[in-house]
């Protein structure tokens, strides 16, 4: 159901050609009201993508009406040719339905560079089609229009007493934290007023996509989008409504770990007892970007020295001869030192958890990451994206 | 020739088991005087292996009369067991040579964890063998017993008027900059003050194997110790002392790039117009640690887009849109847009040469790296190491 299961949204995809496969390229969702609340948080690579510079202007007063989304070319890098390419299209956008261009957003994602005038014309002609299309039926096909390297498309709903939750997601590759790690829009027929909308959002964001690391390489394009039209007549405390987007948001995050590029293992590394929730993170993600790590992993392999040894870069507070280290539920190392044989932790499930107990402090944090494949390789030389 | 090119050095290298092949792996390496200055740099990874705990304190009052080194295990995370058998193979050899414990360094290389009765037994055997072997000729031996997954030995000399410098390294994965990032043994018979070692030491390693980011993976066994002993009785100027310890330290670190684990490409970064050195050593740094960048090379695809994204995540000054950036001589990206076709550069080399022009000052750093490839994840994945 998607970005359509909440009451008064709509949406389409449709196929402009910016995919030389013939399938949906460009999205669009539409809030039809009540309200147009709307809260996005980008990435933080100063790199930035011309729809990125684009939104985060539109974005700024919490008034959204509407989203336009492409795959097959990132717009990034394209120069003010590229810049004047997302402003039409939020131009066309708002003429068709009859709002203000600076309230709609723009959102691209594909291969850096690519932004000339034969990728405008399509992403201008995609946005007239789609629009043509709307309707309250179109949250899937929008969810596959957004695909790149994706296998599957993603999509997410919670519901609550009266008010709902939809969410549709495109990552497989270049994730990394920056604060949003993808492109990801969310719809809520929950009332909610504009400032609410953007804590909400930035709460959620920051203990979900944001602990998602697949590969370490943080995009230039990536943006989460929370619209908000107050269909349900329903206002949740903020509380509850930051709590059902989380919900949502990591289920989005986990089916974006899942289908990250080439992988073979989904990682769980889960951080106990450190000082600060901060160094939790930070232990956690040391440990997602080690190479020799994920390559381990990879080969099924629990070389727990590899993750003392990550966690040995970072400024977290630790003892490096007091740390254990559980995969799959078996302690490998205990006190900085071997522990069960490693012929007794079993690494075949795709499923992979990591505890590392730093013995510290109270504080918590769980990273997702992948492994490092044969297939990651293959899939990022073989084909420029 | 090796460490034993200078005057007054001896070396050796046995077989004492530690390897299943039945290399050698054991070496020492022995200042005959008739000074004794020793200084060493250390890998700044916080979880560090026992040898490293030893040799800190043991190069502490800068006066070392041997080394001795171990492949086949890193006796890193082995307990006080671990730090026992360090302690004794410190006292095995400073018996047998007649002199202080606290003036033999240690160091070990290998799989973390491995560090037992038989590993201990092994080291301290192969020590005793070793010193008995010791030989004005014992330089390569000496560098072949503590390769690892090295493919080939790493020598280099630096002969100036009267004086020589040599060297022997080990490192072909887990290669990134602490301070240090291999194990790796210099002599000279240059005439040296203690504190005037241990500068040029630290000057010259900071421009060279510290600019050596093969994987982005930190050791917690890296060391680079200098001997001098004066026996040339000439003494140098530290200036020119540091430019030939920097030739021979960049020497051996070409070497390690062109024997990384797996690689197929050996990239030079070069950063230019930077606000400052760090910061032209952090752009290539985020550039050199981006897989996605890592992986487009072993694909012979000049993707610049890569580059820029990696770039955008360092605090460095600069306008993503005007910076350059120049693949194998081919300027494929300006101003921060597309520039000369990617046909147009050919990547099918091992060395790639990329330029980042960020035009902001006057800073240049070098950062040398390799690709990430099919090889290397197998190399990784598939045997413990």
């Amino acid at each position: 159901m998607s970005v359509t299961a909440p009451a008064g949204f709509e949406a389409a995809g449709v196929a402009a050609g910016l995919k030389t496969t013939g399938k949906p390229d460009v999205a669009v969702v539409v809030n039809r009201g009540p309200r147009k609340v709307g809260a996005a948080v980008f990435t933080s690579n100063r790199a930035k993508a011309n729809p990125i510079i684009w939104s985060q202007q539109a974005a700024a007063d919490r008034v959204v009406e509407a989203v336009v989304l492409n795959s097959g070319g990132a717009n990034c890098f394209t120069g003010s040719f590229g810049f004047q390419t997302t402003h039409q299209t939020a131009e066309k956008a708002a003429e068709l339905l009859g709002v203000s261009a600076g309230d709609i957003l723009v959102c691209s994602t594909g291969l850096i560079g690519v932004g000339d005038e034969v990728f405008r014309g399509k992403v201008l002609s995609g946005t007239e089609q789609a629009i043509a299309a709307l309707s309250t039926d179109g949250g899937q096909v929008a969810a596959e229009a957004i695909m790149t390297t994706d296998s599957v498309s993603k999509t997410a709903v919670v519901t609550r007493d009266g008010w709902t939750i939809g969410g549709m997601a495109k990552g497989a590759g270049m994730l990394a934290p920056g604060l949003a790690t993808m492109l990801v829009v969310i719809t809520t027929d929950a009332v909610l007023e504009p400032l609410e909308a953007d804590a909400a959002l930035r709460a959620a964001t920051g203990r979900t996509f944001d602990r998602l690391d697949s590969d370490g390489c943080m995009s230039t394009n990536d943006q989460v989008t929370l619209l908000a039209n107050g269909a349900s007549g329903i206002a949740p405390g903020v509380e509850e409504f930051t709590a059902a987007l989380a919900e949502l948001s990591q289920e989005l995050a986990v089916k974006l770990q899942g289908d990250a590029e080439g992988a073979s293992h989904d990682i769980t590394i889960e951080v106990q007892h450190a000082a600060t929730e901060a160094e939790a993170v930070e232990v956690g993600r040391s440990v997602a970007r080690n190479n020799l790590f994920k390559a381990a992993i990879f080969g099924n392999d629990p070389n727990w020295g590899r993750v003392l040894a990550a966690i040995g870069t970072t400024s977290a507070q630790f003892d490096p001869y007091d740390v254990d280290v559980w995969m799959n539920g078996v302690r490998v190392c205990s006190e900085g030192g071997p522990d069960r044989p490693r012929e007794e932790v079993d690494l075949t499930p795709r499923a992979t958890h990591l505890v590392i107990d730093l013995k510290v402090g109270e504080a918590t944090a769980t990273i997702l990451t992948n492994d490092l494949t044969h297939d990651y390789v293959h899939e990022n030389s073989a084909y420029a994206s």
